[in-house]
């Protein structure tokens, strides 16, 4: 797998073509920090974007869900999708309001979901979508019996044609603009969690470290 | 306009339809407190998913960009859009694999963009945008000129066709699992603001309350 993949004419990044990157290593990042992504599909040119989790193993996304959900009946029959994970790290205030951005990095993917049905691969690919965003819960909970993974449907997704988009740093303004008499910064943005909820019903155990540690950016 | 709206089929919640919601309040509750939406846009059968900043004024979604952009281009000429919005509240932890969950709520909204291009309107619309992210800053910043305004694309997208989705609470194990022993229960999510980074080209004031106080949830 080359390293840096040429964007194709469908995933160069158009608009502030500087911040696009083409970099496997740096996709793999992003989509290893984040853990929802949003799905679009199209039926009849109508396009649906869903938001739903998601695991990567190597150069494969994969994405599961209810055998019975829209987004997954649509996607089993070989369509084209595009998924897309967008993590957002600020708000950028520039002295111009026309230069006001955030910063965020993203990842678009193009490509065909196609349908995860041997048991082996199914149940692999599942422990890799909860161990993504959660990892040791796995181990610690109830494994699947086949009633509930015949509801379940997961589905593999390469990831071949690509692009990340990346924004850093501070606000950059026009030279002019220097001296307009205002505050100009970033202001930070992350997902932070909270102190874990015990469930009422029954509590047998205390919160363990991952619960109560829960962190993205630390991984 | 209805204070409900009813479902069309391709707006129905389908999987887990206890969770959808038609009431406009609780879609517009949403669509206030976020500030990022994913795009949707099929160009020949290939559909495209696209981050982007958006406001809202009543019934209608404004959002922006370059002219030059992909989004903007395709959306310019009338075609279907999806523009889906999500909130993460937190993990649902239950004591099966089966039945771990997220806390979200999201809204799904169909139909087509219209440009803006009326001045004062498009106007009108980038300041709403950017009091939606940041109430107070427009006033702060350099107003746009002639030129900027030109390079700038405004879109509405009418709340017409929609559902949102909200998940609340604590896991829902089946009856069995709950004597499982493990820890079950809820970590909750939350986008927060870290301090604001000065730019460090020219300071000439202080952070404002805006900058330093920033918080979604709280509005």
């Amino acid at each position: 797998m080359p390293e840096t993949q040429m964007p194709t004419a469908r995933t160069r990044v158009v608009r502030e073509p500087h911040r696009g990157v083409y970099s496997r290593e740096e996709a793999y990042r992003i989509l290893d920090e984040g853990f929802i992504c949003h799905v679009g599909f199209a039926v009849d040119g109508q396009p649906f974007v869903i938001p739903t989790s998601y695991g990567r193993k190597d150069a494969d996304l994969y994405i599961h869900g209810s055998a019975a959900s829209r987004m997954l009946r649509q996607m089993k029959d070989g369509i084209a999708v595009c998924i897309t994970v967008t993590l957002l790290d600020g708000l950028v205030l520039a002295r111009s309001v026309f230069n006001h951005s955030m910063n965020y990095r993203s990842v678009v993917i193009l490509g065909k979901a196609t349908l995860v049905d041997e048991p082996e691969e199914k149940l692999a690919a599942l422990r890799l979508l909860s161990e993504h965003i959660l990892p040791g819960r796995w181990d610690d909970s109830r494994q699947p019996n086949e009633r509930e993974l015949k509801q379940t449907s997961v589905l593999r997704v390469p990831i071949e044609e690509f692009s990340a988009k990346v924004r850093i740093g501070p606000p950059i303004d026009d030279e002019e603009d220097l001296s307009f008499p205002t505050w100009a910064g970033v202001i930070p943005l992350e997902m932070k969690a909270g102190a874990p909820i015990d469930d009422e019903i029954n509590p047998l155990r205390e919160a363990p470290e991952y619960a109560k540690n829960y962190s993205r950016s630390l991984r």
